[in-house]
């Protein structure tokens, strides 16, 4: 318990200034807001300090963590998000778990795949990490072992770390590994799973239905994309800290089909076997739910409810199931008191995947910092901790859950203060509700560079380079527009020119002072001056 | 109480049928669809007369109906369908009605605001009735003495009737008015009350603040416009059954302030003034929330969730607060049980009045036969009998409240036969919730021409002419892409060719068996051949 003390007596001082005391400003306007509101945050943080300590009291141990990655589900499609059913995705236990828990109404991650995975994991914009796009398979970037990821955080705090799913953040050198990167165990694949099975979808298609709006464009991909892709040398591999992975099988037709439901058994049992344990524990699972043919033979096609022509919808109500399933562990092992649970989209629809794709209702799909790329459904779930039926419009950016878990594990001192973490604690959201948040910006990054600056609730720009020496911007009021269609506003807006390019400028100055990671493109390695 | 008894007696037989024994097809496949659905059909339709039969003997009278028409408010605006304060429209009465009651999540208008005001009324699709656009001043167009509104439907079945707000169905001719469309009692605006207003409201703007995303771009409309329109002659007035109207005062900056809350102080009393009468009640409120002026000096323009910059948002904010208060009225006077109220928007959102605008997620707005021109959040609340929480996707067409009151009033006998009434029956989706509903296709007008076809809960059409001897459509899944973006799927759909001409061809034979009623466009009188 020696450890847990010095941890709670190391919180209740860094926590006054809201951040880490000793920790590198998370992002650029907060140093600001924290003299603006610290009046506010400090009490604030004695109570919700007190109310941890009373938690932990009576439970004899930290709560547990576990953080859901789900992969291109756009904001709109749950039926709490005014989707469900009459989109084609019935999410009944989602929306349940909305309806007891928080509803983020502004939620956002990273455009793109690898880089909200990057941004969970390290609680920083990619490009700082030194990887900026999506990873395909060999290519040599990765994770490296200078970052300091929140498995590796909750570890050193105490925590039994364990993640399944899909990894996608590098796997070419052993240190961009999840068990090598701070999970005591790891089921996972390298990186997508799930392209290459298109293919066989597609073929699935014609051999049993074609219904209105179903598209077998996969057919027309060749098929030496997908040998390339490593559907051949591709597996599903199961690593243990300072072990070398294993390979459980070869990641195909079978080993995807009903993945996320098998994984979702393996984390239900991983509940009830450490519910009891001395340590907490840290979950993170990523949902590998939009792979197509994991629905072929799924019984949730089944659904009366579901776009049958949709195979990512077929797959989106499967996990909504076993989110359910994960809720109900932790109710039948009496421990959903003492666990956090947040799951959240990692970017919007990839139509490219036509016709098994997510939908959104906004503009743009992943990739796009347009709202339809990074605007998530997001749910936070902790009975007792969080109070039920909260919709917040406070924005969380997915970087927050990196410090926020830090906070709620005791552990924000354990924060690096040698580089810039973004991450902003949201504890105070997720205890207090509506107007408890405490990120007022965000900088959208588009690769390596900055695509769009959100200032507050209203106001957002999008950078589209430079003509005649002037900006060109888009600008949009986000909550009359959230669809961003407005486009030719820029003279309407033009006054807020200056208070963006200041923001990104003190970015910038920021990255001056704490470069961003570079690696060997041969090796990945990272470079050190 | 003969009468009642008489139309008891007569909803038994009719309903047999499911629609009234001796009315026209009232759209092109329900008589397919009563030969399908017969055997269902029939005995719920005894077990529906006998549920109201058993509420008229507990109320001894038949259940009062309020039907609130809104105006441009736009799907996905409300907190309930994903909107709500992110939009910056919180809506916490209306999300407070769907949670009680039952959220419609496929209800359709016409595209536009006489057109879905003359379909409620009178049942049937515009074109019919010898009107197909809007109403602009100076035009002679109306609704005529030939047509049976819902009015006079329900004052023949013993209702007492009145309206308040826009009517905005013909002012020029006496025969026009609605004391002489079947309503007791009529406080209304003849035609659109509030766009003349803009431009004393964009003044406002300019006088008061200039926030972010507002453009008072109404200052650009000559003042010769406004006058035309009627800035001068026009007044609200108040006409009583087999008299002459009232000028009850004109129609400036004054009357129009806070013009939704005072017509619901009206609704209130006169709930309270006949939930003891001896005849059930039909009310109409036509709410004229959309206009900007009346939300200048707004109490609701203090709501720190409200678009400071969206004097529409201020409006739909303060019809929410009336809503609440009318169903507080039903419930203090005990009638709640025995009140049937169905809400539901007239149209899209009209853009054209940026920054003073609704907004929906889909794509299009007020005028186009897109989704996001005619599919409307609406919802039916009737305590003890439309169970709670209920979110349908079944269509509902808004004629369809036209046969639905009918119904509700035992009255369907009283529909007439000598021509088409498009509405359906929705009784049984209203008693017997999801997969109850009725109508199972859609004729969605554009002006006096077929704009689109909706065939299932799949399938749609548009129609845009033709090109080299073949018919040009734009083809939809609604389920898998309810924003309608994939408009070069045609050769995807080509199949779908077929049913969707025939469905046409069908509706044209009927408008040639019963044509459509025309009008002398110099007096707006009936022609007859």
């Amino acid at each position: 318990m020696k450890h847990y003390l010095k941890m709670g007596a190391a919180t209740a001082i860094s926590c006054l200034v809201a951040i880490p005391a000793n920790a590198i400003e998370p992002e650029v306007n907060h140093a600001e807001n924290i003299a603006k509101f610290g009046e506010v945050w400090v009490p604030e943080d004695r109570a919700i300090d007190q109310k941890l300590a009373e938690l932990e009291a009576q439970h004899g141990k930290k709560p547990n963590i576990i953080y859901v990655l789900t992969d291109d589900v756009g904001w709109g499609q749950l039926g709490s998000y005014g989707g469900g059913k009459v989109v084609g995705t019935p999410t009944d236990n989602l929306d349940q778990m909305a309806a007891e828990g928080m509803k983020l109404l502004s939620a956002y991650a990273e455009p793109s795949c690898t880089p909200t995975r990057l941004a969970l994991l390290t609680g920083r914009h990619p490009p700082r990490t030194g990887v900026d796009v999506v990873l395909w398979p060999g290519m040599t970037a990765g994770l490296v072992d200078s970052e300091y990821t929140i498995a590796e955080l909750l570890s050193d705090a105490g925590y039994k770390t364990a993640m399944w799913g899909k990894w996608h953040v590098g796997d070419v050198l052993d240190e961009h590994l999840p068990h090598n990167q701070g999970f005591d165990f790891a089921q996972y694949s390298p990186y997508n799973g799930a392209v290459w099975s298109w293919v066989d979808d597609a073929d699935y298609y014609q051999k049993h239905e074609v219904l209105p709006g179903n598209s077998p464009n996969f057919l027309d991909v060749p098929q030496t994309y997908f040998d390339d892709y490593g559907y051949e040398k591709h597996y599903i591999w199961e690593g243990t800290k300072g072990n070398e992975a294993v390979k459980v099988k070869e990641a195909n037709m079978e080993a995807y089909q009903d993945i996320d439901t098998r994984r979702t058994d393996e984390i239900v049992d991983y509940i009830a076997d450490n519910a009891e344990g001395e340590e907490p524990f840290f979950v993170y699972f990523a949902s590998d739910a939009h792979n197509a043919v994991s629905a072929n033979n799924s019984e949730f096609r089944h659904n009366k409810h579901v776009d049958q022509t949709n195979n990512m919808a077929v797959t989106l109500v499967e996990h909504d199931h076993n989110m359910g399933r994960i809720l109900q562990a932790l109710e039948d092992n009496g421990i959903e008191e003492n666990t956090l649970v947040v799951w959240i989209s990692d970017n919007g629809p990839m139509y490219g995947h036509s016709p098994n794709m997510g939908y959104s209702h906004l503009r743009g799909g992943k990739g796009d910092v347009y709202e339809g790329g990074i605007r998530v459904p997001s749910i936070v779930y902790w009975p007792g901790m969080v109070e039920a039926g909260q919709d917040p419009i406070d924005m969380l950016h997915v970087t927050d859950l990196y410090t926020t878990a830090a906070r709620v594990a005791g552990a924000t001192d354990l924060i690096k203060n040698d580089r810039v973490t973004d991450g902003i604690d949201q504890t105070a959201l997720f205890l207090n509700g509506e107007d408890a948040g405490r990120r007022f910006s965000m900088i959208h990054y588009s690769g390596s560079e900055i695509g769009a600056v959100r200032m507050n609730s209203t106001m957002k720009v999008h950078f589209k380079g430079m003509q005649g020496g002037l900006p060109v911007m888009e600008t949009y009021n986000i909550v009359r527009d959230a669809g961003e269609r407005d486009a030719n506003a820029i003279y309407r807006h033009l006054h807020w020119t200056a208070p963006f390019l200041q923001m990104v400028a003190k970015h910038q100055a920021q990255i001056e002072k704490f470069p961003n990671t570079k690696l060997d493109p041969a090796t990945g390695a990272e470079l050190t001056d």
